[in-house]
């Protein structure tokens, strides 16, 4: 069992016995005071009773349930749970407990951030990608009027509880969209750590403990510097800028809209695409990891009109003035903040990350 | 011209020529982003000019409007706010300023708060009300199904710019309601300042400015020491159990409802009393500051429930567990924070309060 503790920020619990740790942990930050405990219907199903079996003394926690799914991200989602809260007469030392994916942490956390100016509240992620990436950082929010994370705030939770038993739920799919995050983080901090994500040739018998801490480990180091994402934090955003237009752009147009973390697999392919034309970064590389991401993605019907992501880059709250950062990359482990790339370059790149996904249907 | 600046807290300018220096303020802090004003109809029609006209850099700031009034303190102002702000294309580096009284600083705060994970925000209190109490502190948000400031954040203005002026927009009613905050400064910390206040037969030519500097400094004390209201800062709310109880109860009963420097004129009445039976505030000196709230507060009308009243202070953020926190006075100066009274004791410091107020209208 590892406790990474740092100062100012939340406690992350992680390893094999993280629920006994949580369970005296919440006993010494929480005794006599009432536990409400987040969930989906999916977390409901597949990890409450698991959660609960390993942690007794939370049965008498009042429970509280929003739709999943990223398009119930939203303000009617947070009226129904701070009415849910107020209805249960929860009080300024009422601690939530969001056990679920990115959007239970982002939900729950802005409720909990914001119910009588903030009660305490532990992430308990239930999927890869929550795991390595929004369970920790104090990011929460929610979406308004089709764009992404429009309302939210910067508040770290008391505990962060990261078990690998819930990797078990999990559907491959939502396996591999976590991994595209730890492929970022290692691009973006650590070529060591790239070299030990290159070798994965099959998600199916990972061991993801190791991984999970490195990636907690980079990402809590990032945040630590810089919470409020004035400028170091930014670098977390490599795949992202043109990830989450590809996302708001799929989520309007798909049926089965790109999952997060797919969305930033391709994300990154066309960001590092920019980075060899911009700033250098090696050709070669670029094409190693490139065929890294493909053999992990194989999302050969991607989909998207140029155009239209080119005006959602414009609505990315990494925009300041008229102009979006971009995180490029000079080398692996060396990212650079830029600022937005001639549109001829992003059209450039958008068009090389079809083609490349496309390809690989006629090559595989 | 004060500048009353402090370490992690927000710039508090006042005095005469508060303008020109939240003008100075603005240029370094905020030059080429885009600046978002704030108003509802009252003060878009009596504040605006006068403070565009004393500021001419702000010409072209956008405006922002909702509807004034407690009703409006909602969800659905926040949302068709956020939304205005997406539409005018606000970034991370927009700035909101809040023109009103302390509805508009409250939920204007709350919006800033939230927007993108947080937006800067400086306000421009109106009220005699707001300069004292709402503006500073880093307090705002919402009432949610009849629950005051149920949603909301700690979160401190960018700077909080005081000006006299405004004050001869207000009628006499919201001057004596701010007063109200006044006394309460003066009776929980210092009685060369209540001293100073009860010398004062009318509200007609006071002379504000080193009252409200003298208050301003009193709350930003108290709230330094303790920003997130674990302990002192609960302090502030002598007058505040009973009076947001009072406050709730009048907007759903009543036409005409009570301003909230009103309901804690009543509270602390209330409140004196029960620091009298419990922790031995002398009775002398609560008959003559009763004698002093109701020279001023001519609460004639005054009605509430008793029963009513008691369910409502159940509902208070002040609540934990079951028991609701009183501020109560030792002595004037001499706050004491308290576990909640037995029933029967509010009960009998209700009806003391509802007999003093309906005997003015007898002797007067």
């Amino acid at each position: 069992m590892h406790v990474i503790n740092q100062n100012h920020s939340s406690e992350v619990i992680l390893g094999d016995d993280v629920f006994s740790t949580l369970e005296q942990f919440l006993s010494r930050q929480h005794r006599a005071y009432t536990v409400f405990i987040l969930v989906d219907e999916n977390t409901e199903k597949l990890c409450l009773s698991l959660f609960l079996s390993c942690i007794p003394s939370l049965k008498n926690a009042i429970l509280l349930k929003i739709h999943s799914g990223e398009q119930n991200k939203n303000l009617a989602s947070c009226e129904s749970l701070w009415n849910q809260l107020s209805q249960h007469n929860a009080d300024r030392h009422s601690l939530l407990i969001n056990l679920g994916g990115g959007m239970i942490g982002d939900v729950g956390g802005f409720v909990a951030a914001t119910f009588m100016r903030g009660i305490s509240f532990v992430n308990v992620p239930t999927t890869l990608l929550a795991m390595v990436d929004a369970s920790s950082g104090g990011k929460n929010g929610i979406n308004l009027s089709g764009l992404k994370n429009q309302v939210g705030t910067f508040t770290n939770p008391l505990a962060v509880c990261i078990s690998p038993l819930f990797l078990k739920t999990l559907p491959p799919r939502d396996i591999r969209a976590g991994f595209g995050e730890l492929i970022k983080h290692a691009l973006i901090a650590d070529i060591n750590y790239w070299k030990e994500i290159k070798a994965i040739r099959s998600l199916e018998n990972v061991d993801w403990n190791p991984l999970i801490a490195k990636s907690v480990q980079i990402k809590r180091q990032i945040v630590n510097a810089d919470f409020k994402e004035k400028n170091l934090r930014k670098t977390l955003n490599f795949g992202h800028t043109i990830g989450h237009a590809l996302e708001s752009y799929s989520m309007k147009h798909h049926q089965d809209p790109l999952k997060h973390g797919e969305a930033v697999a391709a994300g990154m392919v066309t960001e590092l695409f920019l980075s060899v034309g911009i700033i250098g970064f090696p050709v070669s590389q670029m094409e190693a990891i490139v065929d890294f991401i493909l053999l992990h993605f194989n999302l050969s019907e991607l989909e998207f009109d140029i155009k239209e992501i080119l005006s959602l880059i414009s609505h990315d709250k990494k925009t300041v003035g008229k102009d979006t950062h971009f995180v490029l990359l000079k080398d692996i482990g060396y990212p650079v903040i830029h600022n937005q790339p001639e549109e001829q370059e992003i059209r450039d790149a958008l068009q090389f990350t079809l083609n490349r996904f496309h390809q690989t249907t006629y090559t595989s």
